[in-house]
């Protein structure tokens, strides 16, 4: 939406609206409050009337180590660029993904990879769900995927400050070298070979691939796949909203770890 | 949104702006087959060009019985109102709910209660899921819930068209006459005496519960509540979105029957 310069750690990126100077824009008090336990947020700004009124967000920054800065309704309004702030800014280097490598360093761990999810409130809740379930990061294509903006945070209920999120360039190429270092893939489809509350556990980790809303699995990505599974269904409708069946996926395989 | 006379064989309501004179208005393609299989459709315009690219919609109309009637691109843009059409409407008598009665009339019924769901996204995905599990029927307050709105029905993806859906004047006195009648009422929170997937069955029926998305379930609404269920969490973050735990919920409860 607007251009920006990039500086900071990340490399450049061209489309989300979050950033200002580069840098991260973090509203709504609640989400702040988790970027600065997740270490997203590195700055804050409070209306001056505003900063009594809030001392939990005070003892939050005080233990993050994250400066307060107040200043002016008017100075708020022009450094959220037209975002609703009720009176505090959180602001942080671009978002810190992490690598892929990362996250295989991890004991079995439990992935979500998400193939075009593009709904920020698809992609809000399916990084909630991730969080709640103990999954160990998010999986995210570079293009035609939902970026991290405040309506992504917000939909996540400030998940998104705490979660381990991966971007990569080529997910099939990422699924393959996930493979290779021994973890089960395994794409959610109705036509699935197997249930998922009969997947059983897997040793070395696992990744749930989930396909967009309209499109499922894309066929490379599902080729990629060791198994198939579906949701158990009962009912003569087949269309499970994505965030629910993602939801429902991490339920079972957190159970089954 | 805009003012309507109320005729048709539901009560006069006032706050939805899918009417057009009383009537119920459904849009997009999919939603108006549910609509026709569901038979909350019994009336359906389309573009003449569009018409004979529409053999699906043609077939449907004719098993339910339902008359076509070709018109221009402004009286459609007219009977919408605004609302996105991509050349067909559908349109119907005030939705058809049902009452709490004929549900209690089936077979120990599954059904889902909302107190104060009233996130459209979340609304839809809930019936969706609802549908999906086999539940038997959906209670929702009259008052402080989404109403069946377009959104809603783009949400649930037509599953509002198919769903016995109850609007109940005060539903704790529902909930009360639903456990007189032998049903057990299970509320959904954090906090929950019993994990979802020890509910074990339920010979009678059984009622989940769900809370706002804020303020979970009101106080009045969780003493009706027979059991407290809770969603078994693996990480430190403990908020799911409501739909996805009202999805996880019913995938267990519909396991369970």
């Amino acid at each position: 939406m607007s251009r920006r310069s990039s500086k900071g750690r990340g490399k450049p990126r061209g489309k989300s609206p979050q950033k200002e100077g580069g840098r991260r824009l973090i509203v709504g008090r609640r989400f702040i409050l988790e970027g600065l336990a997740g270490g997203t947020v590195d700055q804050v700004y409070v209306e001056k009337a505003a900063l009594q009124k809030l001392p939990e967000l005070q003892s939050a920054a005080d233990k993050a180590g994250v400066p307060i800065t107040t200043t002016s309704r008017e100075e708020l309004d022009q450094r959220a660029k037209g975002v609703r702030h009720q009176g505090v800014i959180g602001s942080g280097p671009p978002y810190p993904y992490r690598s892929v490598e990362s996250l295989l360093e991890l004991e079995a761990p439990l992935l979500v990879a998400l193939d075009e999810i593009t709904d920020p409130q698809n992609f809000g809740a399916i990084i909630r769900s991730a969080l709640v379930f103990g999954a160990d990061g998010v999986l995210v294509p570079r293009h035609r995927s939902a970026t991290l903006s405040p309506a992504v945070v917000r939909a996540s209920a400030g998940a998104t400050e705490r979660a381990r999120i991966a971007e990569v360039p080529n997910l099939q190429r990422t699924l393959q070298m996930i493979g290779e270092h021994g973890l089960e893939i395994v794409g959610l489809a109705a036509d699935g070979d197997v249930t998922i509350d009969a997947l059983g556990p897997a040793p070395l980790g696992r990744v749930v691939v989930v396909g967009s809303e309209g499109k499922g699995l894309r066929r490379m990505v599902r080729e990629r796949c060791h198994r198939i599974a579906s949701i158990p269904q009962a009912g003569d409708f087949d269309s499970l909203n994505a965030s629910v069946a993602t939801g429902i996926a991490l339920y079972e395989a957190s159970r089954t770890r």
